[in-house]
């Protein structure tokens, strides 16, 4: 039986981002992987979709680029192509991940872990020992107690990344960042969508204002808010509208978006402390038991692979004895949707319930020199700051439009910098930008 | 003679900003313009050059996009629409600033500025008083001393943004910002394009190894680099090349980018201190001369329309009596070209000259999740750190490739801060995003 300093169970962005920092401080490490190198992140997540919305992205621009002087006479978009890239990009950054581990003196092996003891894995009949356990085993979508579920049309975020054929009719159960960005894609490829929310609006982690323009900006889009879902029978989506009345809708696809499970699976003979939500920690990811982590979605708190990874870190510094903790005020988002929007720390809701003085001011992104020439005079797109009124203290940026997503990054270094809103003025921002819009946003605070 | 307690003689980004902050301040300020709210800026400069730029990028796109399945059957690029938008973009900015200046109780004329004395400006023949004085004429394309220069085929970035029709051939003298930004604008479009340059590099103001990978990316473009103009006759230009050997090319156009002069008519009568850059000023924009301050272009110090407007902030908090001073540690810059470049701070070789014991780290962009998945395989682009070794303290990041424009005020804001490596290392970036790159260069510093 090895015997390894840490053994990480899943490599996702928390596992195999734990595995390259505890490698390359010297400890002797294996990474466990049931399946591919990367997780759901790499491999049916992050990565894969935003390889499709790029190319529906830039179908869209083909097709709409002609108030810019641009003609394209004939466009056409080819899913099998796009799917084709799509793993293209997947086994690249599959074997990017394997060179850092190899690089990182990581050793991997593939298989379905069973935890013995909280210093024993079991992998195909294999023991592997260990001083320390970090559990990186991820999440999966979420199936509601709806009858029908199973049925043939129904898909999750897995399933639907290996379609070939463009649906006609594409129902998404659930108005979060899976089905908005699902819905862009297929929107965009020629798809009629609908989305069934059970909630009043899409996006429930965005500022209402924000989510409200997002949901218009899907022009080619339904909504159906308010919704609950009774029942899939076949092809069709039945469901209790937001006036109690019963609707229904047929699809060629369904796909569920409501949520991830914590993938928990193989750890029941240790005895961890695990809510509803996931495997429950302390701010350096330690759990109830000595010397076990766990880092990601299966902890069930901020579900994003770059929390994951930044998790990882924390665990590998405890392991280190480095005093590191895991800090969620400043967590960016993203949905690379068309429009993009991302956002970073409290929602004026948020900012309100949580006793703060809010002050807020929200900027239109078409008073933006370079979004007005690049986006034209109809495309919508905001920014709204959320600031304490009393210390003038950052608690939160939310972006509608641009490439939010490249920008939001900012706004996670001016939160954790912690600098008032006064000196936040007086950082430059390049002209002519999108990002300006957050100093512009800061100055029409009253 | 009406009396102000501010006039402001220049309404680019120092000029409509300074006047925006006094009038928001109770100040009674008058905007004095010769031509078009805006300046160079808004009218013949960053403005104009990012809506084609964007529109060029938007036609390259359709033309290349069958690696992730769209296939676009005939594209065309109408010049003259491109243009048409261009304006139409210029002239809602126009509105724009005039909203502001209305809203800021600004009052506006037009017409030419002569200073009579420090507290007495004229423009056609009225007289105008005031307590302070801020100058922001800005600086006009630089006209070196090569004979031929007047001659009809050439252009500067003026005349350049009013062509109806694609050159076949464009000769472009000065491979700085601006020759990259026409040069990229216009390889795209179709034209042949060349770029002489009497520097070893492009882009002087650019970590050396950035620029090489800018120049190798624009490969539709020719260089000739250490190459001296002698003359232009006629369409011909007639340089000496690297070798010493005399050399000539044929044009439609030739585009002169060497620089850039300052603004200084009208002021004489002043007797401001001025030196071949432009009018000396202190840190707050004070010149030699009580109550007279200079912001932006005309000063010589950063040419960018960013360092205008926060000189012009910093000129009104001096009037205020509020302490503010200029820093320029933290300017961002960027080039939109197709690939677009950032910058902000020291380059490498800047950092050894001002004595810090530097460590530098570049991380080749393919090796980003996102930026492989939206640019391919073959697209080139990287990030460089550059950090003092002995503080840890972030000196300058270096951005090629992505939408470098919107990431590098979030470089800006990390170096404000002054963050250690070890703190921004801490910092949550979203996932995929090609932002990430900055925080693995800084893990790849050893």
């Amino acid at each position: 039986m090895a015997h390894y300093d840490v053994i990480i169970i899943g490599s996702g962005p928390g596992g195999y981002i734990a595995a390259e920092r505890a490698g390359d401080a010297g400890l002797k490490v294996l990474l466990i992987e049931k399946e591919h190198l990367g997780g759901v992140c790499n491999n049916w997540g992050c990565i894969p979709t935003k390889s499709l919305l790029h190319a529906a992205k830039l179908y869209t621009h083909a097709l709409h680029s002609a108030q810019f002087g641009v003609h394209v006479g004939d466009a056409r978009f080819a899913l099998e192509e796009a799917m084709a890239w799509k793993r293209e990009v997947v086994e690249t950054l599959r074997k990017g991940i394997a060179y850092l581990m190899n690089k990182s003196n990581v050793e991997v092996i593939f298989g379905e872990a069973a935890c013995i003891d909280r210093s024993t894995v079991e992998v195909d009949g294999q023991r592997h020992s260990c001083d320390h356990l970090i559990i990186a085993t991820g999440s999966s979508a979420a199936r509601p107690p709806i009858p029908g579920l199973d049925g043939e049309y129904v898909m999750t975020n897995r399933e639907i990344l290996s379609l070939e054929e463009i649906p006609k009719r594409l129902v998404i159960i659930g108005g979060g960042v899976i089905g908005m960005e699902f819905a862009s894609l297929y929107s965009q490829i020629g798809s009629e969508v609908h989305v069934v929310e059970m909630l009043d609006e899409v996006l429930p982690m965005m500022d209402r204002e924000c989510a409200k323009l997002m949901r218009r900006e899907f022009k080619q889009v339904k909504f159906h808010l308010g919704c609950r879902v009774g029942e899939v029978a076949g092809n069709t989506v039945k469901f209790t509208d937001a006036k109690g009345k019963e609707a229904s809708l047929e699809a060629d696809v369904v796909l569920v978006s409501v949520g991830r499970t914590p993938n928990t699976k193989g750890l029941e003979a240790l005895g961890l402390d695990i809510s509803r939500a996931g495997i429950t920690t302390n701010e350096r990811m330690q759990t109830n038991l000595p010397n076990v982590y766990a880092v990601g979605d299966v902890t069930g708190t901020s579900l994003l692979a770059h929390s994951a990874s930044r998790m990882g870190e924390v665990a590998v510094d405890a392991i280190l004895g480095k005093k590191s903790i895991m800090r969620y005020h400043a967590i960016p988002w993203a949905v690379y949707s068309l429009p993009e929007a991302a956002g970073c720390g409290l929602t004026e809701e948020e900012a309100r319930e949580q006793g703060h003085h809010v002050k807020s001011a929200s900027v239109q992104m078409r008073s933006n020199g370079r979004f007005l020439a690049e986006h034209g005079k109809k495309a919508g797109g905001m920014c709204k700051v959320v600031v304490d009124g009393d210390t003038e203290v950052l608690l939160g940026v939310h972006l509608v439009g641009g490439t939010a997503s490249e920008m939001i990054y900012g706004a996670a270094a001016l939160m954790e910098s912690e600098l008032r809103v006064r000196e936040i003025k007086e950082i430059i921002f390049p002209h002519p930008s999108v990002s300006e819009i957050i100093k512009d946003a800061l100055w029409a605070l009253s």
